[in-house]
């Protein structure tokens, strides 16, 4: 790293048609990094370059081998087969930058690299939480123009007045200001989410509205497992949370 | 947005004879914010620039439509008809800088802006919070020079020693101390509040005051309908206190 | 301001012969602050350069006539008649920087403008904060070098080991490690004091010792009715807590 | 100093052949400062270089006889009799950087430096924190190769999955990280410790793996007569812990 506030190291410069730009890092249950993370590995996408900063953690992560890995946001690319539709971009990683003005110069260099690749759209994921178990999630949106909202009411995202009622923080919304402003048209999709656990179930929802969106089929078998693994989580959790309203503090005087 | 700290992106260069600069931006009681966004829209100015910085949150705000909005300070002019006193140019938004730092920068960049306008005299408005309900909101000031006191003076505006005490801070102070060393004569008016709400029975009083200095009518019925709720929740509020000490607890004492 | 970390604005360029720096910034008890205005005014030092900053608060101060300062250190200069001693330079001010990173552009500036203007020594001037009240306060030292601490000894200056245990933060050490760099001798002097309170007695101990360093006589009489005051305050707290821990709360009991 | 923000003051340019680097910075159980600091008395070593920076503290220490020291860190080196082993570098000081932006600033330069001087190899020494008391500490490693990784192994570092789980924070993590990617093979040495007392023992286990590797003999009998010292003191709290544990609360009842 030389001494730069943010560094893109390129590992391939890759030549993409059009691509459509995908965001999902570290936020409100995961749930935008999950539903990234997934994607990235059902369609086999390619790293094609490594972003540092200083307004990282100063940490490096131990993998399972002993080596260790710098703390970093990561970008993917897919070329998708002849016709089939746009290429695809993807951001991942493990944070997202420490102080606000880290998060406006890293989200700033990732417009700039989407400018110089000719991104014809973004889309951030991330996650609306709402402080209580949700049943059957649904996929909210915010965009950077009005066109863009009437098309995403048709792919059934929902747009609900007041909702987030404190606009979006981090990445998932600078990238659209900064983009919108470098004239890159963007949408924020957030899968509702209690906030409480990493919510694979609200990914799942999430990826289902950005498939289509994508013209593209993933299997989500995997992420329906971890849907149920926390699902059984919870739900034991609030059994026993039940179990300790009704009669468990009086049960407990039995011991004393 | 380039990678400045801030960044006044203009949509117009309007030529403005001697303006007058006035400052609305949140603080206690929203004081100030109430009473220059009621200004802006009752004399129907237009908007000439935006303020980008990354010493605002990094987020984005959501409309009604769905649409988003990065946040961010902006900037009206108000051309006044022939010889009716001199134009205005109004700064509002919705966040002051995150840090101090952030602040000096952002109101260094304000005072510049107002030395290549051509501004003359620089009003800020904000609250000054006693901490306690106010029946009859005075209107303290303070001023760049002892001139500007006197004509404050004159004008009803209330110097008081000792108030406020712990000086001003922020952009209401910040644009009086940097537009000092510019030359730019300035003045803050601070409606009395008592910081527990926002007050825009402060701002009415404000305006009062402002407008006479200003040689200009505004229609204030808005504002006061604002205040008459505020004040309506308020009372309620004071009654169930009253009620509580009056025999809450006594009731109370009934269950154990 | 210019968009500078650190501003001194020159007022005069006041030639001066070896002169000797006393800095005497807020910080514990207000000790070295308290010595360095008395000072200032007993000799009637001239302003001759105003420091402004965006690592202080960004603040104006509201004098007593309605004028507004902008939070800032002030340079003063005192010229000795002739042979008398050396010029002296005085550093006062309302705060210190805000983070370490400022205070240490901060005291690098003033450095610079040490070497600049041929200073030949500094003093700082500090409080020792001990927890607990300080019937006949010491006068504590460090220096940059060892043939200094035998000076100051030979002038009634204590060097206890061990004390400061915790060194010396903000202006008062920084001015001694980054004089120290540029060939600067510099002494830190400081008054032992509970810090508890503004404690003007500890700075009439320090004026004492430093008056003698500089050959020079300092009425003293202010200093000491404003310790004075203090004195009796803090008596008059001692007795009620001594009647609270006595009997106070066995009285308390007949209340119930 | 200069107004930069990490600034190394060379008092000697040695040169060394293919030097060893060895970081042993304030951290968990100051492990690895004790370790360094043992090593550096042992071999005798020559500091060549003295770091400062605005992201220290804004401190200066006071020594025994009353001087004072800009806090710091060091660079000493030790030069080993013809074809002992290769030179050594090593890094020791009062503190790290305050702030991440900090940390990776003063990691950068450090890098920057073992790039100039040629440095072949980076150890870094630090506690490993596990929140009980640990009766043999073990040496855990990780590594920025997995040729590395298998070379620690024989010399008995253990590579254990899942440990540590945060990953490595500070100046012994982004060495590695930073190192790493100007292509200098990094290692972490981390002695096992409670994280509750400054921990000799476990620097004790850390400098027996090391002079091992670095194929050195070290006298450790002053590591171990600290260790039995900080030892003695534990086994004492223990105790106390046990008895108030056993009986200290019954005999407590005895006063209500």
């Amino acid at each position: 790293m030389t001494r730069m506030n943010v560094e893109i190291m390129y590992e391939e410069k890759p030549k993409l048609k059009d691509p459509i730009f995908i965001e999902g890092l570290p936020g409100v249950g995961n749930v935008g990094k999950l539903a990234a993370e997934h994607l990235l590995e059902e369609v086999g996408a390619k790293r094609f370059a490594v972003v540092f900063s200083k307004y990282f953690p100063p940490q490096v992560l131990v993998e399972d081998d002993g080596t260790i890995k710098l703390v970093r946001n990561e970008l993917y690319y897919w070329k998708r087969d002849g016709g089939k539709g746009p290429d695809v971009i993807l951001l991942v990683g493990d944070y997202q930058g420490l102080t606000p003005e880290g998060q406006y110069e890293l989200a700033d260099a990732i417009i700039e690299l989407c400018a110089d690749m000719g991104v014809k759209r973004i889309y951030t994921l991330g996650g609306f939480g709402v402080g209580k178990m949700v049943e059957e999630p649904r996929v909210l949106g915010a965009a950077t123009t009005g066109e863009l909202v009437e098309e995403m009411k048709e792919s059934e995202v929902i747009f609900s007045r007041g909702e987030p009622g404190s606009g979006i923080v981090g990445a998932s919304g600078l990238l659209l200001g900064l983009g919108h402003m470098k004239g890159i048209e963007a949408v924020c999709l957030m899968g509702e989410t209690s906030g409480y656990f990493i919510d694979p179930s609200a990914a799942r929802q999430l990826l289902i509205i950005l498939s289509n969106l994508l013209d593209l089929k993933v299997d989500l078998s995997k992420l329906e497992e971890k849907a149920d693994q926390i699902e059984r989580i919870t739900t034991k959790l609030q059994d026993i949370e039940k179990l300790e309203k009704e009669g468990g503090f009086e049960d407990l005087s039995y011991i004393g």
